[in-house]
């Protein structure tokens, strides 16, 4: 079968794949496990915070009015009628004339309506304090609602949970919420010259990286990598172990190999799992170009050339937002980027993405990328490599002293 | 007892605790589980990659020399002599005028010193093929050690693992790397008002937030979050619950409420708990200016503002670091950082780092980062923030317009 490349941009891919992407199921997670995890459902406040008035300073709580007019040559005298206790209701009532020490936190007892900080106070008996300043109304008290309101809408369904945002659904008591459960994704390593990491490799064998470096890269997505191993280089024997592996995730990459009856073999493999099947064949993107993206039953299926740069870039640009997609994110976290200026030349060609690793040096206070010139097949690139730089479709490369878009690894 | 503070800036608290800090014990981990895991030892390249001379092309391996001259006109003629199987020995020897098909990845036979790509080959019959222009010696081939030499240094003790580190790892069948162990940081919450997520509140109690935030942040940094729950204000109770803590913990949090006396007690407590004790008690930042930083035995203790927004900034500017190097972490990650314009002023004062939460939107194709002004005890700020703005310790403040650095979330 001779090779078949319908070429098209990584973004135009992207939007190939999309509306052939399902979602997975949703499951309850305790709120101390939420952390990277996608709510299955919107939050509204279930009740407004903080339920009762409080204070947010150490000081006095007193009826604002009665501090009206207090200056250190004229303080206003008022008499204390005890603590506000922590944790339980105020338990008093301020009259006119009257104040209560409160703590940071601590309810507001009926009656008052402001906090003087305990700094404009001076105590001159157990019974008086001096007020040296006035207060306003309101000051230094948090009123019910003030931080959140009842029935306030608080998270989008699709929303990925920051540390910020289990803490407030601590705070509203949303021990439980629904979320996405974490994609599965199988990942398939084919080569007849393929062995295990602990296995010694006979002459003409080599270890297998990328189903390492993918199942990492998975996990980085919030998702579970699941590994199938080594299949051989044999139409059967993959397509066996295709279905099998599609059957039990959400989605599946195959590291195809690079020599082209390989990369021939998946496609066809791909192509037999189920509809729509193969959507894309060759991405315009160097290095990358031989990827297969396509969808079984709602399920993304990729074809990732052998080669471990290639395998990076690729995955960045269509399997990682097609993971975060079947998981339910609505607005993938972007992967971390910076500007830098380009040490050397890069060439390229329009109408072709290009990524080149670099290395990120700051020199004379400035932010340097250093182009690691080599093959894609090489991992030495990768370890040396800071992040990868992106020359645009439109452009015939780079010219040293520009500035460049740096994907920096995580 | 007084409030008493010791104000010194954050870089200046770190600096201060880095010397008291000890580092976790070591173990092995399968390298299918190193991704973020750090290193606890050197490594250096066991054995060079490749082991054995790989064409990086599909075609024909042949003796450079043989093809020198050859063109569309003038082809050269090779006698093909067999191909080359995956994963196997070449098990033949290319001598002159002969050639052998061979497929990216394939090991180089004896006496092959090039690979001529199979675009410039045309097949005459079972026996033999035009080769339509010369290579050089070496060109498409892979010679060993050309990705890693044998005893290069790859990885330093105290590098945090990527994806494509734990691939080179699976590459040299280093398959049990010695990491640091993932440290454990206790986290324990003070206050009388406070009960945990699934309790209902009764006037005057609020649910706990932090114990949920600081767990959370703590997992970001690839520690082990220990939660010790809620400890009353009280003292003893304090310190017996923060010995415990410590005895199974590599670090603590308290988040110690936020009225003095809490912060008082938790200064009292984190005081005696061991050499060399409290070493800063206050921060020249806002919000999180009564934080404490202390050491016990070679393990951090903090003492972190109640109020949500305060314990996030602090965190970030000395919690965080420290867990990296308990960690054995030669060089944490940095946090994801913008820089944006300004949409409106924000006050502050020279002497005092400011960190204001932010809302980042693109208007007009460019970052704009909109300041979310209210008090540091509002849960709300937080998770309509997408990062925190700083400014600087020297400035009074910034102007609206001005381009400012950004902390995102995560």
């Amino acid at each position: 079968m001779a090779e078949f490349f319908k070429v098209i941009t990584p973004a135009h891919a992207w939007e190939l794949l999309q509306p052939y992407l399902g979602r997975v199921e949703t499951e309850l997670i305790g709120v101390n496990r939420a952390l990277g995890r996608v709510l299955a459902q919107e939050i509204r406040a279930p009740l407004s915070l903080p339920t009762f008035p409080r204070s947010t300073m150490d000081g006095y709580t007193v009826r604002a009015a009665d501090t009206f007019g207090a200056s250190e040559g004229l303080p206003a005298y008022l008499e204390v009628i005890g603590e506000v206790p922590m944790g339980k209701p105020a338990g008093l009532r301020v009259g006119k004339g009257q104040a209560a020490l409160v703590h940071t936190g601590g309810m507001i007892p009926d009656g008052a309506d402001a906090v003087i900080m305990v700094e404009y106070v001076q105590r001159v008996d157990a019974r008086t304090i001096e007020v040296l300043r006035p207060v306003a109304p309101g000051e230094n008290i948090l009123r019910v609602g003030d931080d959140i309101q009842r029935d306030e809408p608080l998270f989008s369904c699709g929303h990925l949970l920051r540390a910020q945002d289990v803490g407030a659904l601590a705070a509203l008591g949303i021990v439980q919420p629904i979320v996405y459960r974490r994609p599965r994704v199988a990942i398939l390593s084919t080569g007849d010259e393929l062995v295990p990491p602990h296995r010694e490799p006979s002459p003409g064998q080599i270890r297998d990286i990328n189903t390492y470096t993918l199942s990492a890269l998975v996990e980085k997505c919030g998702a579970e990598p699941v590994s199938m191993g080594i299949i051989p280089d044999d139409l059967s024997a993959l397509r066996e172990a295709a279905q099998r592996a599609l059957a039990g995730a959400d989605g599946l990459v195959i590291s195809a190999g690079s020599s082209v009856s390989t990369r021939d073999m998946t496609a066809e493999v791909i192509g037999s799992l189920g509809k729509p099947g193969i959507l894309v064949h060759g991405i315009a993107v160097r290095p990358g170009k031989p990827t297969i993206v396509g969808a079984v039953d709602g399920k993304p299926v990729f074809g990732l050339p052998g080669n471990p740069v290639s395998a990076m870039v690729v995955f960045d640009l269509v399997v990682r937002p097609a993971i975060f997609k079947i998981g339910g994110c609505a607005h993938p976290p972007e992967p971390p980027r910076v500007t830098a200026r380009l040490s050397h030349n890069i060439a390229s060609t329009t109408g072709r993405e290009d990524w080149v690793p670099v290395k990120l040096e700051i020199r004379s206070g400035e932010l340097w990328a250093d182009p690691i010139f080599g093959e894609s097949n090489l991992i030495s690139i990768l370890i040396r490599a800071d992040g990868l730089a992106r020359v645009p479709l439109d452009r015939h490369g780079l010219v040293a002293g520009e500035t460049v878009e740096v994907r920096v690894f995580e």
